[in-house]
Formats: structure tokens, sequence, C-alpha cells
């Protein structure tokens, strides 16, 4: 079946057939199908979506695109954790080294900043001297002796999911379910993992925004990971407001530093630890959820988590000492404070606005070429809830580039809203 | 607004306004726009649609992206006719030099064959000599010396039209009413026309395939001629068997010849005086249908419309021999008979599969270079309803190359059905 018949197939709201779905991809990583194609059968994806059986079908030439790794001779149990992108989400730069300070070999491919997502990738290289771009030889090694390594994605692994999530990007067909999780589920497959737990981003941050979505989403990623033996658990997290103190590059590494020590902000650990649950849970280290969260509460106290991390950045080439000392740092030039206007409560945060902003101020694109500001990125002083006195500091933004902190600072006074009285409790598992 | 937000606007459903569409066209046109997202967009179209002011919108953007032909200095009434496209349908070839006979002005610019649709461009080539890539100067002088010309697309006229069709085709967006109506409208418009006539055909052997659809389509066609100030008729005619005796492409010419020479046959005949009389009532030449018509009569039976057809055809490099003495025109090598295999009547023909059959004889497409078989076609000796005897030849179909003939000819036998029992009669205008 040539391009266009597949185009009008789909347009016709007809299931496509295993083998149409395998050539079609295989053709358009090998470029004889047109972006122009692709982008036309995206489209009619979103509007007439895809059964189960397509979307194991979509991720099966996925995988085939590209190499596939097999950790089988390792003992520990191989997992990974995924999140679908918010604010402030550093629970991967905390979780991966705990999980694996427990046991656990963690292979974890990720992904950069992207629309008001923050991206691991983009953090980590904040630490100087981190490659993210290790090939798979020495990604597997990593694995295999640390028991962790954080890389990007790579050329090898999906390099059909690589080319469709630019051209998805850049088409408006992101927001699709059979898309979005024959793209998650792909990558985290080929990794060769047996447990899989995903962080499903609910609200304003997030690109899902309400339940129903959400909980059709985790349907059928739950359905893919099943279908290919690997256990997957969906917690879902509010995203109303940024997650944590601090939403940037370095500044988030600092924060996971502090909270591998034991030292993370509430909301962040309850993440982190409610995540772990599942890992530990899926590997039978733990018997259940208290076990599970007394496990982590000893890994992170014990000074075991934090020295994992140490490990991990030292075998990606980053230099320790900015770990062991993160005032070493450069600091920003630039420092905006946002202060409250009157006395009352933060009742709510404008976090997909936020998001633009901390990318804005990190990730700069000069002439079609993406550079990055490490030191950039907001803190927040108070969070939804609590209380202000007028005058007193509610954010501060930070950069190297005057211009765009000034910038940032008037916009963040629209995010933030003060109220009179206290709001609802913000509910942070849904 | 740049491409994903004009994506992601219509993929919403919402309307553009007048300079998004303006400049998301100048850009597609100019390259900064991609293919990927233009086909994206239309996509995008063909499930949200759009709404007049947007037709009319990208009708002002896809004009304003070429040149505009002005012939308000000839006295004459200026129009054009345009057909959706069928089998066997060789009006254009008759009602344009025989309109140019009665004092109109026809600057006509056709296209080519596409999927099961016959080319008034592939036709016409098929005469030793006759171009159709005139520069539009010459084709401007032609419409004023002889009074018609009939030439190809040119990148001059709707470059932007030119672009998205070849998309629309390759991406399955051919089939959506706004973009259908832009694609026709904006090269007429910019034709610099008074008048046009559109042959809207509807049937097996049409693009359009129920009446509702056909009414949408023909609703906004008028819509935008007369926002244009063209007056603007749309005629229904039936596409369930082919037009006329023969379908090809010299083939055609030789019936289009013995028509304007008054010996059409009857079906081919009432389809041209229909839009005939719908252009002579524009352009108040006529004063009602019967005059109309017998003005037709007059100039076809005197030979004026038959000695202006060998006037464009000489203008356009042609050689009158051929049209004077078809028969010097070489024979196809290979003819292939389609005899009744029992007495009865023709019931149907799948007029579909029959035009493709026709293309398929005539338009040969080696290593991505597109040849022509000018000799190829088939000829109707049995329409629908007519009695055929066993044994009897109900079609003929030849050309310079024997597989493709031998092919055909058993493809044929599927596509012409014989029924006991004459069929209910075939009912021309809808």
């Amino acid at each position: 079946m040539n391009a266009v018949d597949m185009i009008s197939k789909k347009q016709a709201g007809k299931a496509h057939t295993l083998s149409e779905i395998e050539h079609f991809i295989q053709g358009y990583t090998r470029g004889d199908v047109l972006d122009a194609e692709m982008s036309a059968w995206l489209m009619a994806v979103y509007f007439k979506g895809m059964n189960d059986e397509e979307i194991i079908a979509l991720l099966k030439a996925m995988i085939n695109s590209g190499k596939q790794m097999n950790f089988q001779r390792l003992p520990n149990f191989v997992a990974d954790k995924h999140s679908t992108g918010g604010v402030g989400d550093k629970v991967s730069i905390i979780l991966g080294p705990l999980m694996a300070s427990v046991g656990l070999a963690i292979p974890m491919i990720s992904g950069r900043s992207l629309g008001h997502t923050g991206g691991t990738l983009d953090k980590l290289e904040s630490i100087p001297g981190y490659r993210t771009d290790l090939p798979l030889r020495h990604f597997r090694q990593i694995v295999e002796e640390v028991g962790i390594s954080m890389i990007g994605q790579t050329n090898k692994i999906c390099p059909a999911d690589k080319k469709m999530y630019a051209l998805r990007d850049a088409t408006s067909t992101i927001h699709s379910i059979p898309l979005i999780v024959s793209s998650i589920m792909s990558k985290k497959i080929a990794e060769g993992i047996q447990g899989l737990v995903i962080d499903l981003k609910v609200g304003a941050g997030a690109f899902m925004h309400d339940m129903e979505e959400a909980n059709e989403l985790a349907e059928k990623l739950k359905m893919a990971g099943e279908y290919f033996g690997v256990s997957t658990n969906i917690i879902f997290t509010n995203m109303d407001q940024p997650l944590g103190e601090y939403a940037g590059l370095w500044c988030e590494i600092k924060e996971c530093i502090q909270a591998l020590q034991g030292k993370g902000s509430d909301d962040l650990m309850d993440v982190t630890y409610t995540l772990g649950n599942s890992l530990l849970l899926q590997s039978k280290i733990a018997k259940d959820k208290e076990e599970a969260e007394n496990i982590q509460r000893r890994h992170l106290s014990n000074g075991s988590a934090y020295k994992k991390f140490v490990e991990m950045v030292k075998a990606h080439g980053g230099d320790p000492s900015f770990i062991e000392n993160p005032d070493m740092y450069k600091k920003p030039r630039y420092v905006g404070e946002l202060t409250a206007n009157h006395d009352g409560y933060i009742v709510s945060m404008d976090t997909f606005q936020i998001g633009l902003s901390v990318n804005d101020l990190t990730i700069l694109h000069h002439h079609g070429k993406r550079n990055k500001d490490n030191s950039g990125g907001i803190r927040f002083h108070k969070k939804i809830g609590e209380q202000v006195k007028k005058g007193q500091v509610i954010a501060t933004c930070f950069g190297n580039e005057k211009s765009r902190v000034n910038r940032i600072k008037s916009k963040l006074t629209k995010t933030i809203k003060i109220g009179e009285t206290p709001p609802p409790p913000l509910v942070l598992f849904l």
C-alpha cells in the first residue's frame, strides 16, 4: 500500500493492518515516505485515532526501526521512569540514582526541554563535563557497572520515533493518544526494561488537561506495556503548580543534590517516593508500600542514593566537585525579584506560562542555533496556599541575559495570583 | 502567526482571518512554509472545513500568488467553462471554439489526465505540433486575435494553487469542498473572465458521488464566482457512463472534429448545448434558451465553429492537415475487442475503472517519466440501455503497447454489465 492510500484509509477512519503500518514506518525511516505524506497521515490519526492492534503495530514498527537493548544477563530488576512532562519536574534525577542504590538497574533515555516543559537532558548537561551523547555500548556498560545511566535519545534507538516526533512537533500532531503511547513506549521497550512507572501529569502545566483524557492515555500505556511484558504503573500527579522550589537548569540540579541528601521539599519527595514505591513493588524488593518508602528514606538518609548520583555523574564525564560543592558554580549575573503587591494567599500559578518563561530564560535560540543559559531559572519562594505579606518576595528569576530576566520578571507578575482568602488545598495525587 | 499555530487553530475548528491565510499561502509559495506543514494544515481543513470568508481569503491569496489577466479592452464577453472531471468528457474542445465562433472570448487554462479522469491538455497535445505551454503574452494574443486559446496551467497564474494541488494529490486532501472551490475558482478568476459555466459531474465516474455534496460544492462555487463579479452557472451532469463514443487522446480529438462538423453523439451534444446556453445567456447574446441553442446549432452546421477550432490549432503551432484529414494520423498497433457473452442490454458501466483503464492506456509512467500513447483509448460501441446480441462488439480498446491493450481488454469485461432486461433510462442532467 502506497503512502496516499495509507493516508486515505486512515482519513476514512479505517484500521490499518500490522504489515501496512510496518511498511509505512520503514518507508518513512528510509526516506521513501516523505514528511508531507507522514504529516498528513499523522493528522488523519489525530482525527480518527487508532485501535489497540494498530498502536501495538506502530510500537513494533518504531522499535524495529532501531536497536533493542537487552539486560537479561544482569541479575537486577531493570526498570525506568517516565514523566509526560511538567515544570520543575526533576524527579528522574533523584529517583534514578535512588533506585540504582537500592539495586535496580536503570537504563534511562531522557528528553530535552520542549514547549513549556523542562528536559532532564538539558538539566544534566548543566553539570560541567556531563555527556548525554554516549554511544549505546558505553550506556550499557554504565548501567551494568554503576546501575544507572542517563543519556539522550540516540539515532540507534527508535530512529522512526525521533523523526516522527520532530515532525509532530512542527505540525501540531503531538496531542494524539495513539501517537503519544507509541512514542513513549517504543523507546522504553527498546531499553530492554522489565518495569516502568509513568508520572502522568494533569493540569494547567501539563499536556493533559482533564482526567478523562488522562485515564484513557493511562489505559493505553498500560495495555502497551503489558503487551510487551513490561510491568507498567501509572501515577497521576497534579501540575497546577511547579514541582519543588526551582525550575531551570543548574538550579534544579542543585535542588536534586539537596533532595538526594535528604533535604528535598515535601511535594517533590512525595512524587519521588510514590513513583519509587511502584518500582520497588514491581521488582519485589519491597512487599508493600510502607516497606518500599522506608527503603527509599533509608537510602537517602544513609547517603547511598547521593553516592550513586556522584558515581553516575563521574561515569558520564561530569566533574563531581560541582556536585560536592554546588556553590563553585558560576552565579547568574541578573536576578529579578517578584514581590507581593498586597497581603493574602497564593491562590493560583499559571504553570503553562511559567514553564514557557523557564525555557525562555534557559534555552536560547540564536539564528536557528540552540544555546543554553545553564544559570537561568526561577525560584518559587511561595507556593499555592501559602500566606504572603505585601512586599514579600514570592518568586525570583535569574539568568545571564539582562533583557530576558527583566522581561520574564514582568511576565511573572501576571502568572502568580494572590487572593484574600486561602484557596482549597491542592491535591498532589489525582 | 507561524505554521504550527495555523495548523492547531484549524485543527481546533476555528476560522482563520484573511491576513493569516494570506501570510500562510505567501509563505508556502516562497518556500518558508514547508510541504509537511502545509499537508498537515490541508488535512485539518479536510476534517474541519472553512467558512465562506476563509474560502474567499484563500482564493484571494492564491490569485495574488501570481499574475492576473485582464481582457477589459476587448469588446467581447470573456468567459470560460470548467468540468470537475469525467471520462470521455471532451466538451471543452467543442464548446470553446463554438463559443468563440459566436463572439465570446475564451481564455481557457486546462488540466492534465489525473486519477481516473481525462485531461483536455493531454488530448490537445495529441494534435501534431499543438503547444499547450505558450507564454501568457502569446496566450492573450491568441485570445484577442482568434477568440480562443487553450493552454496548460502555467507557473505565472496561481503558482500557490499549482504547488498545493500537487501536494493534495499526494496526501489525499483533494476531496475537500473549500479546497476544491479555491483551486478551481482561483485559476478561473485570474483569467480575467466575466462569465463561467461549470459542468459538475456526479456519479460513479466523478469525484462527487452524491447530489447533497454536489449541491454544497455548487453553492460554494457560485458564492465564490459572484464575490469576484463572475457570473457563474453550475450544470449537474451524470457520470455513470463515459460521455460520447470515445475516451482516450487522439480518438477524442477525432470525435470533437466530427462534433464540430455537426456529427456529435446525442449525449455529448446535449451537454455541450446546455453549457453553451448558459454562456450565451450570461453574455446576453441570446435572450432565452431556445435562441441560444439555435445559435449554437447554426454555428456548427455552417462550419464556423469548426473553422474556429482549426484557427486555434494553427495559432498553437498545430498541424491543421491532421484536423482536415484525421485518417492521416498513425493508427494504434493493437486493438482488443470486447464482445457480449450473452444477449441482453447494457445495464451499467463502472466508469471509475473505465477511466483508470483509459489513463492506463494513454499515460505511461516509465521510471518516473510521464510518456503518452496518443493513439490509445477505448471506443464504446454500446452505451447503457442499448440492446446487444451475444458475440456483438460492445467496446474496443486500442494502443501501441500490446501487453497494456490485452490487460485492459480483460479488465474491461468486468466493468460493463449486461442484464436480461433494459435498465431504467439514464438521466443525463441531474
